[in-house]
């Protein structure tokens, strides 16, 4: 049986989560944070989470995880079978990991968690959102998923990185990139309406609080040690 | 006939190049540079190369584009056939870039354009290079290549991140990351004797000097509009 190692309060977690239960693959869920210890490192290079773990080993990084379940998983495809096709879903999730996810994790910590970050990293957020928005607005078809008729990989990455992001843009630079775009929010709408994305909002929102109190507790931690 | 659009100085399109020489793919070469014009937004939505044009059209991201000619491509495999030995190849390709690739590239302004990288920036990037490549000596084999015994995607990724990460790290930061690494020095040695790496090396290094003073130039005239 496979085992996705993750909490509900991460977004990437919560892609690899969805796509197991959209498919119906069976699965057991251990609670698991962030960690950099060598047991964990062992698991998980970079010491994040989602991983999931095999019968053959773990796997880590959300979008190679979903490219496993593909391969080898029961259900529901969640990409197309033509490799034309199979590229434009794969292009829409690389874009909108790198050029919206990223940029608006680059400040979660002042948006989410009450710190700080730098003006430099902010300015290239704004920018890099911005250019991101753009690209996903020119690529996508919205019709009324993202790649088309089908959900797809794409849907779940838009669910889970455009929300946030989105979220980071308008608390940040007070620019909401879905105002004056009625497709991409009927989508996070529609896809909102799913069972599945329904129990794991309940499961996120949660744990949020603790959460964010354990965050800001370490980030206070962190800012105490600097100035000792 | 599939074509690759880009440049030579670019490492990402030197990836699919090298993909595609080592496969035995036949295609053209379209020099092309990053361009935010309407008409080449219509083909890479995001402004950047590679992109590979098809018979049924384009295909941006250049891990995209990997997938795409191991899916439909002829000669050799870059990926092994194993589920879970792909998602490891996968994942090291992944890690290389968001971790080393993405960190190395915030700072190319200042490494090899002469320009200058806001202070927040850069000491992320070195926070993040160092993590980068503590995960890959974690999960990498080196045995002798980068997932194993077989040259793969990763090689690919590792050639053409970790080069220009190292030099990025080395100039800004003072640290070689490969100091006391011998197993990735000698894979990036082994690597630079392939036929087609050196050729690619070969029309990259001659056609860098232009490329840096294009750059060179576009910077001081920003520079200027922004003091006028």
């Amino acid at each position: 049986m496979l085992k996705l190692h993750g909490f509900p309060v991460s977004n990437y977690v919560n892609m690899v989560h969805l796509a197991l239960l959209e498919k119906g693959i069976a699965f057991e869920y251990v609670l698991t944070y962030p960690d950099q210890t060598p047991e964990f490192l062992a698991k998980s290079p970079r010491g994040k989470v989602p991983v999931l773990e095999t019968p053959q080993g773990y796997i880590n990084e959300a979008s190679v995880i979903l490219e496993y379940l593909e391969e080898t998983g029961t259900g529901q495809s969640l990409l197309p079978r033509d490799p034309q096709a199979r590229a434009y879903v794969r292009s829409l999730m690389k874009e909108m990991e790198l050029y919206i996810e990223l940029p608006g994790r680059s400040c979660f910590v002042e948006a989410f968690f009450g710190g700080t970050v730098p003006r430099a990293i902010k300015e290239k957020a704004r920018e890099d959102l911005a250019g991101g928005f753009a690209a996903l607005r020119r690529h996508g078809r919205f019709t009324p998923y993202v790649a088309g008729a089908e959900f797809t990989l794409a849907d779940i990455v838009f669910l889970y990185s455009v929300d946030l992001a989105s979220t980071v843009s308008k608390g940040l630079f007070g620019v909401d990139p879905l105002a004056d775009w009625p497709a991409a929010r009927d989508l996070l709408q529609r896809l909102g309406e799913k069972p599945h994305v329904q129990m794991l909002a309940r499961n996120r929102d949660a744990a949020r609080p603790a959460f964010v109190e354990a965050i800001k507790a370490r980030l206070a931690a962190a800012a105490a040690a600097a100035q000792a």
